[in-house]
């Protein structure tokens, strides 16, 4: 045969495997019996309820079997991510058709009973979701909270030289803001060292009810824009099947091509210039090859398409008869024997074994997953000889213990952070790597620009890109590290949410292997933006993370920098968590030796011997700190109440692991009653200083028995330009405060201690005076040290 | 003179104007005495603390005193918004040469010692903040958090057609997903109706630590990116001020002529095609005429002059010798008078009175403000003959009171939402108005299309973006209606958060005038995403409301369709508030008729007494709905319960209004505690069925007397596929559930409950069973109704 002629024949065939994608995506939507229309299609073939999203299947279809060719053609090694995550349907078909899916789902065997069960259980209580959910062989995108796929997509390139990501980015997603900024990822991705990623841009034109931007401004727009943003755009443009068969065909291998050569060139002249990587505008109708019209109004290639082409077809003959013609506009029978078989000839359009996309271990990170080489975190220990007396800034360790891991990892591990990793003082990092950047460089670079195309530190002014990054590397199998001011987090609030769903998911499929956890350190805390004012103040993102499901979330709060290095140590080795750790950058007072760290973290919570004086007794008071400088003010106030009152008896309690107040019933990591008790007593007030909105204590201790005595100070949107003490004060977490919230809750101090509270005021708005007239804290106060 | 030597002179004074600028930027940063630099500089003029932004701040000046000079030659009508707000010297600056700040703050007079007063409050406690806070007159948006100044300024642009909204866009703002979608506005502008935003993107190539992205990318790849926005940049570029100075002034000029030539076509010949719009990138220096090096590394034009470039003044002689002659580089000698009077050929070179940008009474919007028109919400009621009788679409007729409101406020109400109106039944407003779209048209839109450049709902698939120009909207004195599904509100946690901390701090500052509430109503809520799963799944917006101001913050949740009328029209009539409704689209029982709907609104909170059976005695159990399914399921259960136990009391409270259950101290709509405990009682068992996460009704009502017996049912993570009632029963808030909860806290029913118990777990099994079976719920469980 000629050329073209065996191209024609091998889009035929390319045709007939869509057409089976596209037939299933449509069973899986519509029918719980007769998978194969061996019979006329009847009412009680049609499912109760009509749930899925047909717009977008049939383009991620298209896309999906045709990077199967090339997958064959080249020995390609790649993974798949639907933006448009919600038409499932359009990915779970050639997943099925490739047999990853039988061989995961024994139940849904590829012959026809296995059929009509994957039908029936798509979107169907107890069986499958209708985005790709992490119950989807080879996704490790859900694409149910739109935005996230380009940047989940790079996170799983860098680092893997030789794999291609291949994601469809959705129109109506393209509108997202995450999903706007995220196609400067390039600017970080190396040739050399990192994958490439392949954008399909999926023009279907519509989002639910509206069209979509991208699809209506003009060609020349939107070729500037994709340029601008450092693409070369090929456009595969049109609805005629075979004829986009032949364009899509010959784009996507030329993509592979331009990849191939851009690889190539780079690894064998060691060029790290950013190059034009390429990517696909392909503009196909909406809901393409369903129904034209319904009851005469224009469904392909229009809005009505998004979700249920057809909705009355149990009710409606003339429904159900155009779902049967529409059915059969696939021939069926032409593409599966009579026990429901994918035809031998068809099969063979797809790859092997893990070249298959849904079967590529890449997609089930864990799978290829290695420990993290990791340094002693005790060799970056302060010496703390006593407790309380020296600062020293609580990240700057903690950055040289990444710097080394880092140095060990060279190939698994990332550092991220928004523009701010040496404004939180993790700046160390950069002797082991610097900061990934592929943009222009400029002489002054030289002098502290800490740039490199070689970097492994992430860096970007997105929150947002950076959590898809990271996320994406994470579910790839490797490691990393994110720091965030604390008032910002909230930025990523709504991904933090999806990441946590998409976790406590994971860890009931038992073929997906655990994946490292996320590390989140939140810092330059609101106790430390008294300079920043108001809008940097927000240590709210705590109340976000407590709702997510408690087997995948950990929160902890280490007061000083050799508790925030064995907190490090233990996130960065545990799996399938995510871990938010809270430590401020600035200087505070250190109170634990490394051992006394260790022994304190590991347990999470306790009662710091040296800071109490109820040994062996009930005491009268007990004094709580979590945080840095909430703990620091906690045992200010006690300094101060030993000055008025020699025999008062005040335990303190210091609570790393925030997650001990819950009952254990609640979460893995819970104390039990008894031991909550004995450390916070039945009966004794509780003077609790937390870091965050102090309601969130109560929400985790309301059920226990001392709950009615507990007392809790907290940030209260109190703020605007303060200094640290003033901003205390206001909120009244400074030692003033606490040291009378105690006199007032001892009875017997409520007569004696008048004069110690007259005294204690008088010695806060003296502060607050001094701050107001120099703009600074009064030295005496500013350099509290625990007292011998 | 010639022109050129005509040109040249203007710039001089400009150029003089802008040193002015710059000299307050500096000495807002260090100066706490010696303000005019009369005498020598010593240590002790400087503050003790320097903090502020140094780096962008001479570029906000400079844009600010070119559009200065525009104003005054084409009397334009224009505000300023400053994207990087932490460069708020250099907005403050030019807001007090023109006369604003001492008018609004007499102290900060135009003299000496005002000047010292208005150098030494800047970034001081108890003074003003570094960004441009609600306390900058002229301000409309912070700039604390990043990312929102674009979609800010297009909402004050909307139905103000002779405005110039001039709005300065940072390069490091630009990195963040909201701000890089926000270029896309320009599909939503009408020149005829709307007035003008006129970007400057600011180049300053710097953000913290590193360089930014479209500063580092070839200039043609930038102009791309533009054009692909849909914009038609002008490039200022250099860093010779008088050079730069002429550049800027013709080129500023250039798009205000544009702007009006646009206008004046469109508006001539009803023109609604989208034009291009100018806009300016200016790329200038970073800590533009600071220092150039410093301790021999580079300053000026590097990240390094993003703070404060010279840091050790105090200490260090050199560094204060650097710092003198650095102030004394602008010659304010020449520039002021030597009591510290700007020149007065200087002072005439800003605009008078409110052409002034600072004193513009657009961007103290409330000063603008109308009261909406509004129909009567009654005539929009559903007949409720009977309580629990018939279901209805709880949002629908919503939407019908919304149109008529469009109907009579056409030029200052819009309703947003990101695709989602019709999908949440509010598509009746379409009958007022249609979707503004100014991107391109097809056939196909006549047929459900509903897209209009004339429409005035907004519908872009961007929270941030929506949000965005709804704050704008309102903050310059308009009405509006936000929509949103449930679970990505959580997409604008934080845009929620920094528009509560400017409502808190609005409300303190007596010259601004009141604005229009914020209404967001919440819908697609959890309890009917059974179908879409757990990524749709996420009741914990509220958790976020209430971290912040109570001043400013309500929330409620409405039962029913009267309802929810009640509410919403309370909520279209308040200032200064965050109101968020949350209510289902979907059909849900009706259970209140108009009058006792408003009555019951109006109270909060309230026993409903049909379905209360305790009338004039102590109840045996409180049962509480909050929301509108878990009042049906609360309902439900109450009818079940009745079926086993005739003789069983069982009072029914309905919460519309969640902080009623705060303490009165806490929040200015809660209950007395002697209110709370004669409705819940003090010590009988409390039921309390909840829309959200359970643990909030804790956190709020955990003083109460009766807390102890209080026993909260809510969402707790437990969904993926299911029917509506088979997920109420995995997150234990189903009818089923609740009867057996009060069955176990009754303690009379403790044995003689026993058989019921085993009853109600058989049903709900069976309907758990029928659910996984059939797809959907049990017909005669799926239409409960409340009993005769």
């Amino acid at each position: 045969m000629a050329k073209n002629e065996n191209d024609r024949a091998d889009y035929e065939m390319l045709d007939a495997y869509w057409r089976a994608c596209n037939y299933l995506a449509a069973g899986m939507i519509y029918l719980t019996d007769n998978p194969l229309l061996q019979k006329p299609l009847k009412p009680e073939h049609i499912k109760n309820r009509l749930l899925g999203h047909w717009g977008a299947s049939p383009g991620l279809s298209f896309s999906y079997v045709h990077m199967n060719r090339l997958i064959n053609k080249y020995d390609l090694n790649a993974i798949f991510l639907a933006g448009p995550g919600h038409g499932a349907p359009g990915v779970l078909a050639p997943v099925y058709l490739e047999g990853t899916y039988s061989e995961i789902y024994p139940n849904k065997s590829e012959d026809k009973e296995g059929m009509r069960l994957f039908f029936k259980e798509f979107s169907f209580p107890g069986g499958i979701g209708s985005h790709c959910t992490p119950e989807t062989p080879g996704s490790i995108h859900e694409g149910g909270e739109l935005g996230y796929s380009l940047s989940h997509a790079f996170g799983a390139a860098f680092d893997n030289p030789d794999l291609i990501v291949t994601v469809v980015v959705g129109d109506g997603e393209s509108e997202t803001g995450p999903l706007a900024t995220s196609w400067h990822s390039n600017k970080f991705l190396n040739p050399i060292r990192d994958g490439a990623v392949l954008p399909i841009l999926h023009l279907n034109g519509y989002k639910i009810n509206n069209p979509t931007i991208l699809a209506r401004i003009p060609h020349d727009e939107l070729e500037h824009l994709l340029l601008g943003y450092g693409w070369k755009p090929y456009f595969v443009e049109g609805s005629e099947p075979m004829d986009m068969h032949g364009k899509m065909a010959a784009t996507l291998e030329q993509c592979v091509l331009d990849i191939q050569d851009i690889q190539q060139s780079a690894r064998a002249n060691n060029d790290v210039s950013r190059p034009l990587w390429p990517m696909i505008v392909l503009r196909s109708p909406k809901g393409w090859t369903g129904p034209a019209t319904v009851d005469g109004h224009k469904v392909e290639g229009y809005w009505r398409a998004h979700q249920v082409p057809l909705a009355a077809v149990k009710e409606n003959p003339k429904h159900l008869q155009q779902l049967e013609e529409w059915l059969r506009s696939y021939r069926p029978e032409e593409l599966f024997d009579d026990r429901g078989r994918l035809l031998p000839e068809l099969k063979t359009l797809a790859p092997q074994g893990t070249r298959r996309m849904s079967a590529n271990p890449h997609a089930n990170g864990g799978l290829l997953r290695k420990s993290l080489r990791m340094t002693d975190f005790r060799d970056y220990a302060v010496p703390v000889d006593k407790p309380g007396r020296q600062e020293a800034e609580n990240t700057r360790p903690l950055g040289c213990f990444l710097r080394d891991i880092m140095r060990l990892n060279k190939t698994n591990f990332r550092v991220f952070g928004p523009d701010e990793n040496t404004s939180n003082k993790l700046d160390a990092i950069y002797q082991a790597s610097k900061k990934t950047w592929m943009g222009g460089y400029l002489p002054e670079d030289e002098d502290g620009g800490e740039l490199s195309p070689h970097g492994r530190v992430m860096e970007m002014l997105s929150e947002h890109t950076l959590e898809g990054w990271l996320e994406g590397y994470l579910l790839t199998g490797r490691h990393g590290f994110f720091s965030s001011y604390e008032a910002f987090v909230h930025i990523i609030d709504s991904m933090f949410n999806q990441h946590a769903k998409w976790l406590a998911i994971s860890e009931e499929i038992p073929w997906r292997a655990p994946i490292s956890s996320l590390n989140l350190l939140i810092t330059s805390t609101v106790w430390r933006q008294d300079h920043n004012g108001f809008t940097h103040q927000d240590p709210g993102f705590l109340d976000v993370v407590v709702n997510k499901n408690p087997k995948v979330c950990r929160i902890y709060l280490p007061p000083d920098i050799n508790s925030l290095l064995s907190v490090a140590d233990h996130c960065l080795r545990s799996r399938n968590d995510i871990n938010v750790i809270v430590a401020d950058k600035q200087k505070h007072i250190q109170f634990l030796d490394m051992e006394a760290a260790i022994k304190h973290c590991t347990k999470g919570i306790g009662i710091w011997e040296w800071a109490s004086n109820d040994q062996g007794q009930e005491p009268d008071a007990v004094m709580v700190g979590c945080g840095d400088v909430t703990t620091q003010e906690a045992l200010a106030a006690i300094s101060l109440l030993r000055e008025f009152f020699a025999d008062l008896k005040i335990r303190f309690i210091n609570v790393v692991d925030l997650y001990k107040l819950t009952p254990e019933s609640e979460h893995p990591h819970g104390l039990s009653d008894h031991d909550f008790d004995s450390l916070f007593t039945k009966d004794k007030p509780v003077i609790f200083n937390f870091h965050g909105y102090p309601w969130l204590i109560h929400r985790l201790a309301y059920r226990r028995s001392n709950h009615k005595n507990l007392h809790v100070r907290g940030y209260k949107e109190k703020g605007s330009i303060n200094t640290p003490l003033e901003l205390a004060i206001r909120n009244e977490i400074d030692r003033f405060s606490l040291a009378i919230d105690v006199i007032n809750r001892v009875p017997r101090l409520q007569v004696a201690g008048a004069h110690a509270k007259e005294r204690l005021r008088d010695m806060q708005i003296e502060c607050s005076q001094y701050a107001y007239r120099h703009g600074v804290d009064q030295p005496e106060f500013a350099q509290w040290t625990w007292p011998d």
